[in-house]
């Protein structure tokens, strides 16, 4: 097969053939790799998006292990491929997988890798970032002073809210949602209220201290509140972040009927998964609620927006980023290339993949294991006793 | 004179004749006046900037007070014009009065009002919003995202900084610079770094008290250091934020070589005063640093920015909205068609302009006083005994 790819190579005389399928932000992950007796090539092709054939073309006949992403589609016969040039591992580098038949690199043998524990405060800072780009309208404003029509202070310009007092509102508490809701309690005294199935203990005794701690200090204090249902934290917030998993009773949670139960004046943000919100309802919304506004880092029909929602005023539109800060990013490209490289070593794997600090610590050698394996107990594989 | 300017008139039975030059936002401030037997006109010209001529016409023959703004050039032919009308009081809607000619004022016995008190927090938010607009590479992000540019998420896609454990660096901690500092610090748990002439004691031992309390919840503590020199934050600091007051001292105090102290990756942030960074300097620093951000509400030639600032990627730019919420908006139109009220109704001076809350209140009547007059005691004016 001619190779319709091209790649850069680092340590042409490694003993094992590593290929990562796009440059990752970083050198750590390189270095990582070609001390430990790897042949790194790492494919430069300007492809936003690579095929199965351009990555077939990639493993080629000899190759221990690949370091792809969550745009590609790792299935049967990639798996088959990679099995066939004597691979044992492949490693995403994103947390979630579902570009990955699972089921399928088990069946080959091939270990799984995914790069959690990295991600919750990136994420959450983007939220934070969207909710205040949006109540303070910076995009618009930017627009406004970039097309030159700003002619002097006037008292209407851009009127947007003060966070200080309102009620921040996020439906589904978990890491990055409880995350993203301390950002916005503890930086603008916000008051919380929050939606999930299960009780988020840890903020709530978190959020009670912190009230108490203000208290002491003469001032105001925060408070918190769990509601009985999704649409009481739609009625009662002033700004709404989406904090849930994607599944058949989260799509379209935020519908046509919801958006209409939301303050006038609302600000809704989602940094979670795109089909979470009927994107189609929210630009009529939009249009009919001019001082509604939207922040979306995630689309229904991605990389693609509904027809209109690029011309909204009131929505700021960003590429899928809630991840991309140089620590996040470099810290991924660090673990996927720790599970490959594991993995081809035959290091046991880590016991706990939410706390990976130890790999991150560019001043000492990261630990003989694979951070995170997803498919490990499936494949039998043993556990690190550190 | 023909008149020149449109109106409109509240309670044209109203005993006082007062002008608001600008309509403003909310309606209390309208309530208030007109419940208190004033005819109020408002301006609702579309000129952004009134003139002097179109000032004297809205004054006419007989005016008990003004209501104005920064824009607005008011020195002897104005004061003289109000005063030959029968006027006492004039308030800008805002907190400065550098448009304002008080000596001319004093000498025809016109009080002149400001509105302080209202706007730290709002500002502080602003300050907020662009740190972390910038951060994460909003502006620039929405731009691609609208143009249609996204075609599947990408490792290297506008990567931007973890606030987290990051250093914030404050140059003027006053009111506004302290409660910035305070939203950086505990929203993102950044250290701070701090330059001002006076020891911000307040602040210090907040940020002491606040580490404290995290520790004892099990985090990482929060520090906080008083520099030396503004050089000392400009090198250590990875996010920046001015709030100095502008005098022969602090203009171009970021000049073309402060700059190159800065970290290659800096954010710096300016919602104090345009003069207080050299724009030209800057433009050519954002050229060779390409991922060095800048986030401003001010510029030196407002309305207008120096060749070159509106085609960087790596600036925001928005046009003076620092004290643009609905609140403080709302409360600057309050706080100065009390002044004008209470003057013509020969109030007395409220005793302290930065404890305005009573005036704020929405279901009580305000105090019988003027929240603010800056040349009361040039003008020998009592002040209120409440």
């Amino acid at each position: 097969m001619a190779k319709p790819v091209q790649i850069e190579v680092w340590n042409p005389n490694g003993k094992y053939r590593v290929v990562s399928t796009k440059s990752m932000p970083g050198t750590r992950w390189i270095n990582l790799l070609i001390q430990q007796d790897c042949r790194l090539e790492i494919c430069t092709e300007k492809k936003t998006i690579l095929s199965v054939d351009d990555i077939l073309a990639l493993i080629g006949d000899k190759c221990d292990g690949v370091i792809g992403q969550l745009t590609e589609d790792w299935g049967e016969t990639l798996f088959s491929a990679l099995k066939k040039a004597g691979g044992t591992a492949f490693s995403n580098m994103a947390v979630g997988y579902n570009n990955v038949d699972v089921d399928a690199a088990t069946k080959h043998g091939i270990a799984v890798g995914n790069t959690p524990g990295v991600l919750t405060e990136t994420t959450a800072e983007l939220a934070a970032s969207l909710s205040l780009s949006a109540a303070r309208r910076i995009v618009e404003a930017d627009e406004f002073m970039r097309g030159g029509l700003y002619e002097g202070w006037l008292p209407h310009l851009f009127v947007g809210n003060l966070l200080k007092g309102q009620t921040v509102g996020v439906i589904g508490a978990g890491r990055i949602g409880s995350a993203y809701a301390r950002m916005m309690v503890e930086g603008f005294k916000m008051n919380l209220i929050y939606y999930d199935l299960y009780q988020a203990t840890r903020l709530e005794k978190f959020v009670t201290a912190y009230g108490q701690f203000l208290k002491a200090s003469g001032e105001q204090p925060v408070t918190w509140k769990r509601a009985q249902s999704m649409e009481e934290v739609l009625q009662n917030a002033d700004v709404i972040s989406l904090h849930p998993i994607l599944d058949k009773t989260t799509y379209h949670l935020v519908n046509k009927e919801r958006l209409a139960m939301m303050k006038k004046e609302a600000i809704l943000v989602n940094c979670s998964r795109g089909p979470v919100v009927d994107e189609v309802a929210l630009v009529e919304h939009l249009k009919e609620n001019p001082m509604f506004r939207v922040a979306l880092d995630v689309f229904e029909d991605e990389p693609y927006m509904k027809p209109g929602l690029a011309d909204m005023k009131n929505a700021i539109v960003v590429p899928h980023i809630a991840s991309a800060s140089k620590w996040t990013r470099e810290g991924m490209a660090t673990l996927a290339a720790l599970n490959v490289l594991g993995k081809i070593k035959r290091y046991p794997i880590w016991s706990d993949p939410n706390r990976v600090e130890p790999f991150l610590n560019e001043n000492s050698s990261p630990p003989a294991a694979c951070p995170s394996i997803v498919n490990s107990k499936a494949l039998g594989l043993p556990v690190s006793k550190l």
